[in-house]
């Protein structure tokens, strides 16, 4: 029976046959662990009676939400996770090589139709080498640590068939933005999202991160690229990946199929305070902002860096917007540092800050006050997400980010 | 009757002869306001029925303790604040310009023979120009803010005389640790500290600050140098000052003179938990740490960024220490990173942030966790000051800081 490329990864781990529905026990091929969900998995996982971790190989360990630690609960957890590391023999990157799904990913961790969980809502970014990939809570991921594997129901899945050539200025977040606006912030409720089609085949791996990475804003259990030439260019250098053939079969059963053409795009923004409410950047073109952030797992790396710079040109940043920019690792920061745009960004105004989540999800520094207004390349923009609960955030793509901090209003970046 | 630098500078602006002892109503140059005290200082202005501040030019409005903001509060206070400088039509330099007392100087906020205050402790770092400076309460900064004025108390002068040359990685901060150590935290309680002898007439401004920020660790009211050739060259282009001639008179009473000659000067460090126990680095070498912090305003210039560069080389800093730099102001970070040092303090495993004051005060970020050393160039080490009680913060040179990131334990520079 035809599978779509999600059943075809749990039938290979499983070896046996699976199909959309069934539960199964799959083995776990990575689990990563941050700052936040870390302490509690490790919890479970003596609790569970574990004393070592399936395979420390498999285990990717790293500090980014709250970092460098901003609180004493803080310092205390991340010192904790050290010596569970240590004593594990675990791989631990500490606070010093970036934002998770970014680090994990360009640390090679992944292999397409490898099975990886994180503790970590946005874990499906490792989707976009053709993995299966999912966020699981701090239970699950101790039971990951003591056994190396997870009960799954194997997903249903949607496909998003992309096709057509984004105009200037337009890309992947606007996509992924538009495709949220589609299937709604539940439409995807605990089924895959398989992006395909001519659009997704020639998109550079930066806008795959951020599509996958996006999926579970639809209630997605993953978002998934099917592997390609673009995927082994990528991992090359990364890791050594067993050769793979991996691609839906033409008759795979999804519960659906959506079809997406780019080619009339415009740069898209999801308005407080859903990541559904999208729009037409001309809808509120306009409005002020008090802060724009450029960073994150899903548009902080060296390609966004260059869009920003791009939009920019040689002018400064508005006198009225705070401009926080964190690339979303080391070498994200050091490509964009050694492109001299790093000394563009402070010159004109910005703040750069050293790789970690930032004002993404309102933890750790950059939260807004009452009454003010971010404008964020990131993922989420509910209520209170990067700050005060009468705030409000806006999500766009980073070339929009990029218009509206020079501007100080949102703004169509197309027209700066 | 013969005068000090700080009873001339009392004088003048009182316009009679005043002399230490004396408690005077002094008009003020500057008043420098920042995040932490900033927001009780204006409800102190307005208690007292302020309604416009004495002259919005004179005050320096900046936020760098809590940024960008790290909680719910500090978003708020900054909000109230920046309201404030926008009604009273204060230049704000917001979160974008760096650590108090650098910008202020680097913006030409201070000339020779001011009087100027400012809601921190270390506002003394600003008689480095030949000004005198002080850190004041809420209380009093609202009412400079409403009056433009203030009762002082005409300081005492203790006199350190300094000669002889540095030796090679030994510099402005092993002397004023060594200072320091001599006169005790409380050796030199609402006195005024001036800095003179050949060392300090050929030290760059810089060293200047440096020696002058660390005046209150001794209780100081002040710290000062005489104003020179140097200083003329460090204001030119930042503002014009109205020529003065301001040294103390051969004759002047101090409460003491004290003699330095650093020519056998060996690195300082101040072990925890005060910052008079200072010992020469061997006596602590070996010495095991956590995290290395390089910035302040104690140590967050250019020249300490080129001195740990030098020290560094093409090495990379210990996988076990958390390695923060922070460039104390935009143009010091422009500068760092036009020499290529930012590059290579990230390669070498180093996290660089924005300018702020960072982990100096641990209630930012940077925090340490119990039974964790932090090394820093700040300048102070108090239980808890970088975090947990149960820590331990020791504070010394640029070099020394180097030196100590690049083994993981306390090290002399001399021998990296």
């Amino acid at each position: 029976m035809e599978q779509t490329i999600v059943e075809k990864i749990f039938s290979r781990r499983c070896k046996k046959d699976v199909f959309a529905g069934e539960v199964v026990m799959a083995p776990v091929d990575g689990a990563m662990m941050h700052d936040i969900t870390g302490p509690l998995a490790i919890e479970k996982f003596y609790e569970m009676g574990g004393t070592k971790v399936f395979d420390p190989k498999k285990v990717i360990m790293l500090f980014d939400h709250q970092t460098p630690a901003d609180s004493l609960n803080a310092a205390e957890n991340q010192k904790k996770m050290r010596a569970f590391g240590k004593e594990q023999g675990i791989l631990n990157y500490d606070i010093k090589e970036g934002v998770c799904h970014q680090v994990t990913l360009e640390k090679g961790r992944v292999c397409p139709g490898d099975i990886v969980i994180g503790g970590d809502s946005h874990t499906c970014t490792y989707g976009a080498v053709g993995a299966f990939a999912t966020g699981v809570g701090s239970t699950d991921l101790g039971f990951a640590l003591r056994y190396g594997c997870l009960y799954f129901r194997v997903p249903e899945s949607i496909r998003a068939d992309i096709t057509g050539k984004f105009a200037k200025r337009v890309g992947a977040k606007d996509l992924i933005l538009k495709i949220i606006k589609e299937i709604t912030v539940d439409g995807a409720t605990y089924k895959a999202v398989e992006f395909t089609g001519d659009t997704v085949s020639s998109m550079p791996m930066p806008g795959r991160m951020t599509c996958c990475n996006m999926a579970i804003e639809m209630g997605g259990k993953a978002g998934i690229v099917p592997p390609d030439q673009i995927t082994t260019e990528y991992l090359k250098g990364r890791t050594s990946c067993p050769p793979i053939d991996l691609t839906s079969d033409d008759g795979a059963s999804y519960l659906s199929r959506m079809e997406f053409d780019v080619g009339d795009l415009v740069p898209q923004v999801a308005v407080p305070h859903n990541v559904d409410q999208v729009v037409d950047v001309d809808k509120i073109a306009g409005t002020p902002v008090d802060q724009v952030f450029i960073g994150s797992c899903t548009n902080g790396r060296f390609e966004d860096m260059q869009e920003v710079a791009e939009v920019l040109g040689d002018r400064s940043f508005s006198d009225n917007v705070r401009v926080l920019v964190i690339p979303a690792s080391k070498p994200e920061y050091l490509k964009t540092l050694r492109a001299g745009i790093i000394e563009r960004f402070v010159e004109a105004g910005a703040l750069v800050e050293a790789p970690c989540c930032g004002p993404c999800m309102g933890g750790s520094f950059g939260l807004i006050a009452s009454g003010e207004v971010s404008f964020s390349t990131s993922n989420r923009n509910f209520k209170g997400r990067q700050g005060s609960t009468e705030g409000k955030v806006y999500l766009g793509s980073a070339a929009t980010a990029a218009a509206t901090a020079i501007n100080g209003v949102i703004t169509d970046p197309r027209e700066v």
